[in-house]
């Protein structure tokens, strides 16, 4: 009878290695060289990079906030997993540092083998996009904790970079300038407000067409247009990550370019947004309009179409554009550093 | 107006800043050496110590599971963090590492500030006690998706060992001895039967005061025994780790010994524990008794009073159990291994 009083708890073991057995084998598709040990182990292993001078770790945690819930709705958790590590990865790469290594998080209240091993999946597409090993990670299930049918998904990253290549305020100097990266939709951030705005307010479900402009053929229905995947900015500037001329990078997340672009700025230093140098995606209009939520608090909550920021120097700015946007990552003169403090938005 | 619309959407983002503010106090109370950055960097950085001949990063993650729930029916979320770093640290001692920094993950429908602090109270502490520096982290507000008053907490943590003194399976030989070192009670395991034996079988709250042999005086009520912090065996074994004689060690988390003593012996070897050797508290009987587990489903759901488990040569054994008694660590010989394979509990 061993497991059958756990189970009458609410736990089920056997449902746990299911899909650990399925798990693996998308693991095993994220091996990198410096991978030492097979998921199950207590603590992944991985071998640290030889010949680096002084290397600095860098790691960040983040979740998939809300969006985990349009991704119930639409009855697909494959892809918020990719979300998440794109996310991650981005907040490494402001500072200089490529991937090393992911784990994950996943809880819930009973555990579904297919939900989780398609939120695995997306992990798994995540590292594998990003030449970044998914070393471990923990399945937690929860029973009364979560409501059936919910999944938390939380990830961490670490990655690492030479301690002279590190970006950040201090090599920013006025007149640099400010080049923008687009963003694939909301990426992971203002979920709450735009499900309030496009389910409450506008009464659409997650298989309705979105209601714009029929010029946007981006996307064909709500649950398409939120659950596009947050991009990764690892291919666009890996070549730049050794130029001295790259001096800042501002992953636009929570916050918009309001809050994240002064994080990147020295004190004394702020920024000038040309605002009329790049068209948001429909869906942030309709938004905007059905919520009649402020211009303000639009680029406060959500990225406005821009994902990164780039802080280069003026003179390298013209060959850092064209060498962007002959790789295809559709760059574009976002603005400039000036004096002052804050974000300002021009015409 | 800005942040009007978002806070109807149920997100207060000036609830997660005051939070962060009293957050980073306790930050910086786990600082060491290698840590370069302050909180609210887009991520963590870490100067890789220096010195190192082959060094292995050992990488873990983990969650308290619904010892979570006990928290709050205590109304005390400050010592689960401590839990969590302690159980990761755990994690990646088993294979010879020492932890460099942690980084945790804190989930809620609404923020309570204040409950917020108190989970990263407790993962300072334990992050402070195991000279390993809280990085970063991430706190997510997701309103709908927790029931108010719920806390989600989940945790990374990063060590390093050299290649050559990675503890493992391929150390172990025939005739190693076991050696027990005691846990402080349940752990972070097996809270889903525990409650159900405690609460819904018994009817007890949390309260309430233990029901066991007045002999026990370890706890004077159901909430303290069941919120008993996570013990952490850094401090027993750090001097062990550059010794040949230490082979491996087994973190008894879920699956108990049972499951956990096979994942650190080798094909062809398993494992005689010597019941008699040791007596497990009292809670252990009780929820055996009053739930009517058996004996076998005991040992795979909890760690019985034995929290780890050193494998060591067995010509060294001696020394060792009286190097860790000498030193206030409670060791006793657990048992030996033995050709086979699984674990057989002699009398």
């Amino acid at each position: 009878m061993s497991g059958g009083a756990y189970r009458a708890a609410g736990v089920d073991i056997d449902a746990q290695d299911e899909a650990l057995g399925q798990v693996k084998e998308l693991v095993r598709s994220t091996a990198t060289p410096g991978v030492l040990s097979e998921l199950g182990s207590f603590g992944g292993l991985f071998q640290f990079p030889e010949g680096m001078r002084k290397p600095v770790l860098v790691a960040s945690a983040d979740g998939v906030g809300t969006k985990l819930r349009v991704a119930q709705l639409a009855d697909d958790y494959s892809t918020v997993g990719h979300d998440l590590v794109n996310h991650c990865v981005n907040d490494i790469l402001v500072q200089g540092a490529v991937p090393l290594f992911f784990l994950d998080y996943v809880g819930a209240g009973v555990l579904a083998p297919e939900k989780v091993v398609q939120l695995v999946q997306g992990v798994a597409a995540g590292c594998r996009e990003n030449g970044c090993a998914l070393l471990g990670g923990e399945t937690a299930e929860m029973p009364g904790f979560y409501k059936v049918g919910d999944y938390e998904l939380a990830g961490f990253i670490v990655g690492v970079v030479e301690a002279d290549a590190l970006l950040g305020p201090e090599r920013v100097v006025e007149g640099d300038v400010l080049i923008g990266l687009p963003s694939s939709g909301l990426h992971t951030n203002g979920y709450s407000l735009a499900r309030h705005v496009l389910f409450e307010v506008l009464g659409l479900d997650i298989s309705s067409p979105l209601p714009v402009a029929s010029g946007d053929s981006l996307h064909r229905n709500v649950g398409e247009a939120l659950l596009s995947v947050h991009r990764t900015y690892l291919p666009a500037v890996r070549s730049l990550l050794e130029s001295p001329d790259l001096h800042a990078m501002a992953h636009i997340t929570g916050g918009g370019l309001t809050d994240n672009l002064p994080r990147v700025l020295p004190t004394g230093l702020g920024a000038s947004v040309e605002k009329g140098g790049w068209r948001p995606l429909p869906l942030f209009d309709l938004i905007q309009e059905a919520g009649e939520v402020s211009t303000e608090e639009m680029f406060r909550v959500f990225n406005m179409g821009v994902g990164m920021v780039l802080v280069v120097s003026s003179s390298a700015a013209p060959s850092i554009l064209s060498e962007l946007g002959a790789s295809g990552h559709s760059p574009w003169r976002l603005g400039r550093v000036r004096q002052g403090s804050g974000v300002d938005y021009g015409a």
